[in-house]
């Protein structure tokens, strides 16, 4: 990457603009904006965009403008401090809208114990250092949700094998890329032995291909009680997104809190890298918000776009000037002088060059290896034209073997079980599962489960049938002739994939 | 409550027997077992029962024989120590195995800094007394999972409003029981709106029946920062049953750990007592375990059938034994000498009527108090002859709207538009909506959304039709012409119930 890099740059609403000033000025003192700066020949350029508070009062419900997007866009890099979300009116979260729009997969947020914040960690001794990479796109955040009877509403998870491709490959690369030496995969693949059981399948694959990277994987709650005793055990942990979201908070906890949680979303063309806080509206304007996750998330981008020279001299100055009491009025030690938002980040640009004491200082690359890793880093790829399919799996048998039928009904599992097999006498299908809320109802179940009105029915090939008999078609025709006299809700056809079933047993079954 | 209690008490396997024994001498001593307890005329009875690694190594999938089930059943109370599921050969966890049998529904645990028991947060000075409600049987935990295409795989969140009164109800009773002064609901309704939400209006609703106690609700990444920053802000908190369990487990940490941390699955019949550590094999049978956790669900257990009295003696004897500096080797000063499983027990019936000096005592309620609180607990119900459908909406008017159809292709977004708004032509149906990972693709779209080989589609009522014009014969007509060219994978019935739309919108939509 050489040439003029630009990158959409959009304060934010509340704290957000004085926040972002402080720490262009720390970039700018630093030589990013520079002609002279390696790799960038003209020098990083951060190109102002509407987006916030002011552009949902105009009535745009995505709170951004055609020209902000657009620039975006042709960036591939968006900066961007907090923002508001209007209640009502039909505004959404920005952070949502950019993350969906621009296809950003995956969130990679740094946790780090700083000198000068004390935390219940700092004062134990025991010092923070990882990184969180959660899937961004799937998982139950698609919010496809249905009222399946009176008392039954469902949520899909969705977990797909390119999705977490995508993810866990990102994770590994940025492991490779930092010098992180081992990366754990966080799941629940004892539970979700299918969905979870692909993440922690597809991480392994990709794991290949980082033979030099330690590769584990930990259960989720096993994850948050290590993390609580011993956070130290973990580098970066790869998760899928809900999991992902807990943990990154969890994290952020450990380290003081959001104002000091850096975040980036990485997407195949375009990322954004952002604080993750709020706006802080009840200080807004006072000049004494405390800009350090910005300037931490602006560390990130510097890195991502291959500048680790500036980073590294600018995350020095920053240790530095933190180990030496400086702070805005929000954290630090109660004795000293709060400093205002531009006097904290003017005490950074003084101590640029400079290395902190009590903390190891961060390797300052030399300006010819930083051209080598410049020549290295992403660049956005070109806009596509309309939509990407992606695709793991190709060229897998599929043969039907039966469906899942559920009813929106109030009978017992008995009358359900009398019913059904009375429909299905003259198909190709029997009866073989009865299941209320995941647990064997019927041939066998305990008179101790409490059933709600809604019930999974399984139906699979009679014996004598093969997988691949017959298509979809009599699955259909089932459910059809099912419906003449109950409510069928939901429905699924149960195949099998390479010969492997592709649907879970009932818990009991 | 009156008459004669019993028990069934499987000692588990590993440290099991160990630590059940140390567990029931402390008992013992506290009058537990004596005929003069008040409430229980002829005392407390522990049952032994055979589950575990013997059972399962006999060929019994379940590890519990048949005897086990009936003597629990009829005690309707079950004290179990840890144990082990082999490897293979078809064995389930007994825990969950006994939790879905029996409908256990709720999950309650306990953290609290116990004196001794050093962790970051008592070196910190922050005490930590809180209980996590986790719901028990719902969310993904029912293992409803299919592959749908070949690169996607769906797991089912199902959350009833049963489900939820059952779980939001006991945790609300247990506060008032406990004297706990306020409850958090943990949620992620703002993502999972339906399903959460549901969880959250039927937490409200359940509020208004216990004026007392303060009700709050919190997002649950939200409330992992907060419980690593500040978790003396939480005195209970209520989650579904995902989110309750990696809830749990954080806690356990910020209290030492699982040896530490009592659990109950409490049912309506049958309500399971145990510790949830593991069997620690290593140190099986050199009498040097930690009996705490278990003594600690026993104390659960007194509590639960009303026997306050004991449980507040045998309570402040641990608490002051553990102050003294009494420890078995896991955990605790360690130039002090690490007692026995034995010695350690003996060291707690030793300080029986004592009271702790460095931390506040466990009130005892005087000896007529008690037998008031007995007469008020919970008492297993009758056995169930069949299932039971639990309700909580009915008479609902619900009217057919459209369906979610849902594809296997590999085709583009434009392709499927196409091909779908020539298939529902001349139906009462037109073409909505087509997302893909929950992002809409179609009518609108980004070209930055990343596709993957299985879509929604949605039809819904052309103008000029209303709800309720047509039953859900149509849809299944439309699926049926549907699958004459395409893969349909799943699908789901749109509605209206008493006129509000029982479907979440697509992002974007």
């Amino acid at each position: 990457m050489s040439g003029h890099l630009r990158i959409a740059t959009a304060a934010g609403d509340g704290i957000g603009p004085e926040i972002m000033n402080a720490t262009l000025e720390v970039l700018r003192a630093a030589g990013v904006m520079d002609s002279t700066a390696p790799g960038h020949a003209a020098g990083v350029e951060f190109v102002p965009v509407e987006m916030g508070k002011a552009v949902f009062e105009k009535g745009n419900t995505r709170g951004m403008t055609d020209e902000a997007i657009r620039v975006t866009e042709e960036c591939g890099l968006l900066f961007k401090g907090p923002m508001e979300t209007p209640k009502g009116g039909g505004g959404k979260s920005i952070n949502v809208t950019a993350r969906k729009m621009w296809n950003a997969f995956a969130n990679l947020r740094q946790f780090r114990s700083l000198p000068g914040v004390e935390t219940v960690y700092s004062r134990a001794g025991i010092p923070i250092d990882l990184f969180i990479v959660r899937e961004n796109i799937e998982d139950t955040y698609g919010g496809v949700e249905h009222r399946l009877s009176n008392d039954m509403i469902q949520c899909k998870r969705l977990i797909s094998a390119p999705g977490c491709d995508l993810v866990c490959r990102f994770a590994l690369q940025t492991a490779r890329k930092l010098g992180i030496p081992a990366v754990h995969c966080g799941h629940k693949a004892n539970i979700m032995k299918m969905t979870d059981g692909l993440f922690l399948d597809r991480f392994r694959v990709a794991t290949r291909d980082f033979p030099e990277i330690q590769a584990h994987d930990v259960i989720v709650d096993a994850l948050c009680m290590n993390l609580v005793v011993r956070p130290e055990a973990y580098r970066m942990v790869v998760l899928p997104n809900l999991m992902g979201d807990i943990v990154s908070d969890l994290c952020a906890g450990l380290v003081g809190g959001l104002g000091f949680a850096p975040s980036a979303n990485i997407g195949r063309h375009i990322s954004i890298f952002e604080a993750v806080h709020g706006t802080a509206p009840d200080i807004a304007g006072r000049g004494i918000a405390n800009p350090t996750a910005l300037l931490l998330s602006a560390l990130m981008m510097l890195r991502h776009i291959g500048l680790f020279r500036p980073a590294a001299v600018i995350e020095n100055a920053v240790l530095s000037a933190l180990e030496s009491g400086v702070r805005t009025g929000d954290f630090g030690d109660k004795s000293r002088p709060a400093l205002g938002t531009a006097e904290f980040s003017r005490e950074i640009v003084g101590r640029l060059g400079q290395s902190p004491r009590t903390v190891p200082p961060v390797p300052v690359p030399a300006e010819r290896d930083e051209a080598a890793l410049v020549a290295t880093s992403p660049s956005s790829a070109a806009r596509p034209t309309s939509q990407q399919v992606i695709r793991t799996f190709a060229d897998v048998v599929r043969h039907v073997v039966g469906c899942d039928i559920y009813l929106d009904t109030p009978l017992s599992p008995v009358a359900v079980a009398d019913e059904m097999q009375r429909v299905c006498q003259d198909t190709p299908f029997r009866l073989t599962l009865i299941s209320n809320r995941g647990t064997q109802v019927w041939p066998t179940g305990s008179v101790y489960t409490e059933c709600v009105d809604y019930y999974r029915v399984r139906f699979e090939l009679r014996e004598g049938f093969r997988p691949g008999d017959f298509g979809q078609a009599r699955c259909v025709a089932l459910m059809d002739r099912i419906a003449e006299k109950f409510v069928v809700c939901s429905y699924e056809l149960l195949r099998v994939f390479d010969g492997v079933k592709g649907y879970s047993m009932a818990q009991g079954q």
